[in-house]
């Protein structure tokens, strides 16, 4: 197994030659490092070729930051110009973090920039720096109404980071019940699904993954959980001017340009606050288990302790992803070159 | 059966025997009928009684809308003084309304004010005003952490209204898998409760709805429903320096000053969203629905048809409620007096 500074040093190299500037790159690589850290792999570098791919598409435009403008004092209202998603998020978060330790709360919604990866990264760089985030993004349509058959809502996760007094609290979900990663785990493996995950084509149930991959996913939670992703929807649309249900491309392709929006809610919490969140958290853990040999779990809890274990050492690449990566780095769609950086063009 | 009318006026004077002026006395009767017109009792008139106990036991101070002032520019901070929670809430409504159309969002952080009711009837006033609201409240501690046994969050729910072409979209949910009314519901009327509702106070599964009564309530989808109530929970608790878990007092009894937070987040939507929220919450409804019976719901239909039925007067108000509230009309703790208002004192 290639070590951690190895996977890096060679997927910034297939970024470079992407086209990506290497602080863009260093962002973008950040983030999906920091999935497989945490054991998220869907959401780790088994997205690098498609990012890649994308670039050499002309879908993401890998040298922008996007254009951002005050919509009022502290709305930032931002055109990803088709950017890459972290690279925009992590300029509109600067934006607005500084804003809000001012303001006491700003936010930003953001258009047309790719695909934000986990969300629990941005929450937990913003929470560690002493300020609360709400993170909301869109994806293409992919879940069913409750009571309905067709895919007409995007996954739309949520994403809360509040700071503590030793370690922020970050939580990270989607509104729909499974990813449509797992889904396609599940057809990989050629393993059944459980019955109440998703619908095939025609809007029945299905156990098998293949036909689900046509279909749609539940949401979590039934009603509730449809309504969540439901309002997320509206509320990011209505401040992004982003696309909206079945409109919505460029999540999942390599060729669509992406049109989904993004919110980001930054506050100033009150002072000394992180040792009350930390010993609520505390008192969580510690109290009984439904199950006496599984403590009772705080949100982040597991994927802080993988990261422990695979900062040691031990991270654990699928070997095809790894192979991939080499072959980008080596023979990518463009030699490595040094491209211009645009900052947040007004 | 009494006219609305009847209830409003019997109302009325019930809660100015207690003390409160006619224009709070209105705040305050407002959400509790808008409550039992959209078919939701448990936050109806069922309520008075109590929040008149409060006041009788000075638990609730009735004529102060709560102490504010910016922290920051958009940041308005609130003490509620013990005021009635939709008193200081509309107040503080008022005021980061009026803010958010100059800076583009405006966040209001309150603490110490009585139980704000069904979050939804804000939601839908700062909708159908054109701007976008999420509303957070804390109640005690009622449910469990999932994988746990012991009562260590509230029920949080959320609020988000978004304004629509015609009607505004409305979507309001607690984080708990069903409400401790329903739990005394089946209770009242010696029903078993379904095995994944609650557990007993010893933390065990419990079918029977007194024993859930002194347990606890589980979170809604799991392990994704128990975060987000936690999420919720630190995120007020930070921003509004109210109690967090066990230590939230006054949401349930009529002795105990309230000292839970709420958080309200009013945003500017983009011009002319109105039309592509109704036309996307139009094709949700004409979508096939997984049974042809029923047509696919979007939140706040079955509320508004209700509501429509009840307003041309089919309120059904239970017996014993409309006898207890006309009993404190006539013979309440106090005789009807003109009270002072206190409107936010800085």
């Amino acid at each position: 197994m290639p070590s951690l500074q190895e996977i890096r040093s060679v997927s910034l190299q297939a970024l470079c030659r992407a086209g990506v500037s290497p602080s863009y790159a260093e962002t973008q690589l950040s983030l999906l490092l920091e999935a497989e850290l945490r054991g998220v792999p869907s959401h780790g570098l088994l997205r690098l070729p498609r990012i890649i791919e994308r670039i050499g598409n002309g879908a993401t435009d890998p040298s922008t930051s996007g254009a951002g403008h005050w919509r009022g004092n502290a709305l930032w209202q931002v055109d990803g110009r088709q950017g890459l998603g972290p690279v925009v998020a992590v300029e509109a978060l600067r934006t607005i973090c500084r804003k809000a330790s001012d303001t006491g709360v700003s936010m930003a919604a953001v258009r047309n920039c790719d695909h934000l990866g986990m969300l629990a990264w941005y929450a937990e760089h913003v929470a560690a720096q002493g300020q609360i985030l709400i993170a909301l993004t869109i994806s293409e349509a992919l879940v069913h109404p409750w009571g309905g058959r067709q895919a007409l809502l995007g996954t739309n996760p949520i994403a809360i980071g509040v700071p503590g007094a030793d370690a922020p609290f970050v939580f990270d979900m989607a509104t729909s019940l499974v990813s449509m990663g797992k889904i396609h785990d599940h057809a990989s493996r050629d393993l059944p699904i459980p019955l109440d995950w998703a619908l095939d084509a025609q809007g029945n149930p299905t156990v098998d993954p293949n036909a689900a991959k046509s279909g749609s996913i539940a949401p979590f939670g039934g009603a509730k959980g449809y309504g969540l992703g439901l309002a997320f929807e509206l509320l990011v649309a209505s401040l992004a001017g982003s696309a909206i249900g079945r409109d919505v491309k460029g999540t999942l392709d390599s060729t669509e340009l992406c049109n989904k929006g993004d919110v980001f809610i930054v506050m100033e919490p009150l002072a000394d606050t992180g040792a009350v969140v930390s010993r609520y958290l505390e008192a969580i853990r510690q109290s009984p288990p439904s199950d006496p040999a599984t403590p009772v779990r705080v949100p982040g809890d597991r994927a802080l302790k993988t990261r422990a274990e695979r900062m040691d050492g031990n991270i654990s690449l699928a070997a095809d992803v790894w192979e991939n990566i080499q072959q980008l780095a080596q023979h990518g769609p463009a030699p490595c070159r040094a491209t211009q950086e645009k900052t947040y063009e007004a």
